[in-house]
């Protein structure tokens, strides 16, 4: 088996290809296939392979909550084929693979089939929000002493998220970032909202460090009206706490080209 | 003002320099003056400036708890005063600065000072240790469907973290990463223990990322024991959750030169 490679899971950040590390643009451009997730930003494969006299074999594997997506099991079968074929595998996600990527169960499947596997973190989804929002995740200021990351797409066969109890953790100053929580927002925020004031400062962030990036700073009780209203879609991040107090932009919505949060207020 | 260049809030990620992004990489080259915080790992300075003709002025800002450090105050103060006599400073960071880094305070100050401030995210030290581990924050395999992340060190006029609230959060199922816990372990792991069952799945891993990398799988109940025998230090990550069971050297401390956690197996 030593002749074979490693599959690298590696994360794409969250949009900006500048927020690539070093060490993902190097393994993306020695590999010979790539397998690449739709929420990779599409500038990544254009810098990766810019100037490169020939591009890898790219294997578009989308997994987008609520459309038609790639079985995971295909997935795994796909990368784990390729490489007991000699091939140097990539396998590229949005943001990190172990932050709702389903890293662990590739892992496993891909260690059953004999192959190493080498993690390479890229810039969370929800850390690219806090930026283009100019906030922490956390802040003593405002007593947000910690942060607790969820996602609002779970599985149908399963109970879904205790949103009560996830509401008592922000309640404490906990500071609160659901991933994939447009579709189903609505829900989500009346049942955080049995817990939670009404007023408690919250913000979406959509294609947060792009030129596409828009913001919008509310409460939790205007929240959905202003996901509707404003039109953000998925995939987005929100944020949910005290934190978003410290945001330069509170109380309006706008669009800007860079996280350069300072130019903004 | 116009002729002033924006001071950059840079991550370092969690000590590989190969972890950095290139946009982090961009700006420490292109600034004149550097404000590097200790925990930036060593190689991370090298490999920015080298082949470079000359490098910008360091400033050696430590902020480590329980040490002797560079008061918070006089780190804004010197980033304006920088910034305002034309340099373009960067402030280098471990981590990413949006994570216990206080950079919510940073850019309130700056801000204040009449200067634009952009956030260059990191790869946080917590989604370091998880590759460590070979696991993700989340797994579904084993009810992990969301993450918390807090901070041993706490301000010592604050009255600390409610570990309870923390520990009743954690057994809903939600993973529990400890930035900077190794000071304080034994009074954490006894709070958090008057909750959570002694055989809860845990985690230490310190220098993720690097040559010095170690971590060590055990138990809540045997963390104290395992980390004090080890001899590990600060700073370091503590994992606790079920995801830790999924790792692949559970039971087992191990030293490792890399995360490439499949051919440790």
């Amino acid at each position: 088996m030593n002749t074979l490679h490693p599959i690298h899971l590696v994360g794409a950040g969250p949009g900006d290809p500048e927020l690539l590390t070093l060490k993902a643009l190097r393994v993306i451009r020695e590999a010979t296939v790539v397998l690449v997730d739709d929420l990779v930003g599409d500038g990544v494969l254009d810098l990766a392979f810019g100037g490169l006299p020939a591009r890898p074999r790219l294997v578009h594997v989308g997994k987008r909550g609520g459309c038609v997506s790639t079985p995971q099991e295909f997935i795994e079968k796909l990368m784990v084929r390729e490489a007991l074929a000699g091939e140097k595998v990539v396998r590229l996600k949005g943001g990190d693979p172990l932050v709702f990527g389903r890293a662990g169960e590739e892992i496993a499947a891909l260690r059953a089939a004999g192959l190493d596997v080498v993690v390479v973190n890229g810039i969370t989804a929800g850390l690219g929000a806090a930026a283009s929002l100019g906030i922490g995740w956390t802040d003593r200021r405002v007593d947000a002493q910690g942060v607790l990351l969820v996602t609002g797409h779970t599985r149908e066969e399963s109970d879904g998220q205790d949103w009560e109890a996830i509401a008592r953790t922000a309640a404490s100053g906990v500071t609160l970032v659901i991933y994939m929580g447009i579709a189903q927002i609505r829900g989500i925020v009346d049942r955080l909202s049995s817990v939670l004031p009404p007023d408690l400062p919250a913000a979406v962030v959509q294609h947060a460090s792009t030129a596409r990036e828009r913001t919008a700073c509310t409460t939790l009780g205007a929240l959905v009206e202003t996901v509707a209203s404003q039109g953000f879609g998925s995939p987005a991040i929100l944020v949910i706490g005290r934190v978003v107090e410290t945001a330069y932009m509170a109380g309006h919505a706008r669009t800007t080209p860079t996280n350069e949060v300072g130019a903004l207020a």
